[in-house]
């Protein structure tokens, strides 16, 4: 992250005192506001108010059974499940949505690496099999949708689509037929944008949002603050991008990719007033690892210094969200 | 542009009634919204006030003369002038800075036809030598710079780097050479957005923002509005985007590339928004077309009727801006 975008965080962070102190009003003192002013537009408030739905990959979640995870949920302050990829959705989906029944937790996405930039439409079309059934299965969970990033591979290789080809592939054939199938099903496919080092093809929120419009029903797109925070300059400005199509968003260190809170960098005020602009209600969801074990870096950490560090992140993110 | 983009701008317009009753205020109610609240976040207001300072490019002033052109933009509510590319600033830069002594225009940018795509490294270099006296000489004239797109090529053509060739090169090389010569001499690298039909490498104001920060010093980004609709998904989010980068925006029709308030569907009061939060100041300024003349189309209309259409764009522009 270069200085500029430090400055800019900071500059939120300060400026949320008197920010506070100038937030929005009842009708009375719009039209004073307008004429001496302090230059704010005049924005139309979200039609639901957004909410901050805390969410848990499968394998973070404290305990061993899937009752005992959705427990820790439930006691801890969350809202969402975040499940995992492969075909762990067909073979486990019952058992969670009966797990669930008389919980207030949502399933969120799954996520299903996946790479649709082979020349080859036979190799193409595989990917698309595999993820049918998948799609299937997440629908009759009421998952909000299957992660997919439509490229990993390098484009300039042989045997590949060029970016531009892929781009009309995925959006005309590929992604197309995978949204249309989600819509069918009651769920949606979820674009992710990553890091350059990750992908060729999709890095900023705003270029999945147009790739998902551009695909319609079915297709929707996330954001990861960690991936953002290096191909972003403005996180509230992404995720603004992204509008309604935001239907998932990941979180992690700004530092370190690991738990939130472990470094002072890791100030979230910036997005989540993005998030409270749409009226999110989606799951923003911690993806990331763990500090290492001071005492043997090899081992990990004990569980109950993980969950302590669980508990840390809920704190600090309710708390910046109440700044937001 | 999709249906969904439609009805978002319709419901931001819907929404400013609801928006001006609900826009920023004072101390006293900020905690009581919080708590029972519209789910507005608490936004910082700019640093500074935007101001919508209106632009018209060269070619399209009425007048012949330089003093006729410039008498006609002060008394019809223009700030700025958009000057011709190529070696114009070398040969009329000192003219026309005489020329607006005593006046309030300020001079926005120039553009420069370029591309820096070309995989020997000695015809990327003749594009960087060609450009450095232009900025110089735009810096002379207190410009705001050179807009630049770094490729309008195929890049999958042979003779051309790849997107990923081209952004390294572009970020710490041809680039980074023209921005720092543009901060230097007190100007800039504007680096420009377009259509997918017209460059295959820049297409978003985020992504360009992020290209101009990667950069550094001396480089930043506009918006277009036209090629905006197209590529964009939130014209208020990709403004957000550019932040403090955004030098320049240049404004048409929506529904055709020409002179703003001819059709119903050019609505700028989402674009407007994120240039007020923003605290703009830079030149929005038209670069399009002319309706056909109904009588001969070949003619092109007559300069009579071009002016009661500049004058047509400034009273709308000006009340979108007064509703953002």
């Amino acid at each position: 992250m270069g200085g500029r975008r430090e400055m800019k965080r900071r500059d939120f962070l300060k400026g949320s005192a008197v920010a506070g102190a100038a937030a929005v009003c009842g009708a009375g003192q719009a039209a004073a506001q307008e004429a001496g002013g302090d230059g704010m537009p005049k924005l139309t408030p979200p039609s639901q108010k957004a909410q901050l739905n805390l969410c848990l990959q499968w394998g973070g979640i404290p305990g061993g059974e899937m009752k005992e995870k959705l427990d820790f949920l439930e006691a801890n302050g969350f809202a969402s499940v975040e499940i995992p990829s492969g075909d762990w959705p067909i073979k486990n989906g019952e058992a969670l949505v009966e797990a669930l029944k008389g919980r207030k937790l949502f399933i969120a996405t799954a996520c299903g690496p996946s790479d649709f930039s082979y020349a080859e439409p036979e190799k193409r079309e595989e990917e698309v099999q595999k993820f049918l059934p998948v799609i299937e299965a997440l629908g009759k969970m009421k998952s909000v949708g299957l992660i997919i990033c439509p490229a990993r591979g390098k484009l300039s290789e042989p045997g590949r689509l060029s970016a531009k080809e892929l781009r009309k592939d995925f959006v005309e054939n590929t992604g197309k037929r995978l949204a249309e199938h989600a819509a069918k099903h009651g769920t949606s496919i979820v674009l992710e944008p990553l890091r350059r080092n990750e992908t060729p093809f999709l890095r900023q929120v705003a270029d999945g949002a147009r790739i998902a419009a551009d695909i319609g029903p079915g297709a929707s797109v996330m954001g990861d603050f960690w991936h953002m925070q290096l191909e972003e300059t403005s996180f509230m400005g992404a995720f603004l991008c992204a509008g309604k199509l935001l239907t998932h968003v990941h979180i992690a260190g700004l530092k370190e990719r690991i738990i939130p809170g472990v470094h002072p960098e890791d100030v979230y005020v910036d997005g989540f007033r993005g998030l409270k602009l749409l009226g999110y209600r989606g799951a923003v969801s911690f993806e990331g690892g763990w500090p290492k074990n001071p005492e043997d870096p090899k081992k990990g950490l004990p569980q109950e210094e993980r969950t302590r560090l669980i508990l840390n992140m809920v704190r600090l993110l309710r708390e910046q969200w109440a700044m937001a």
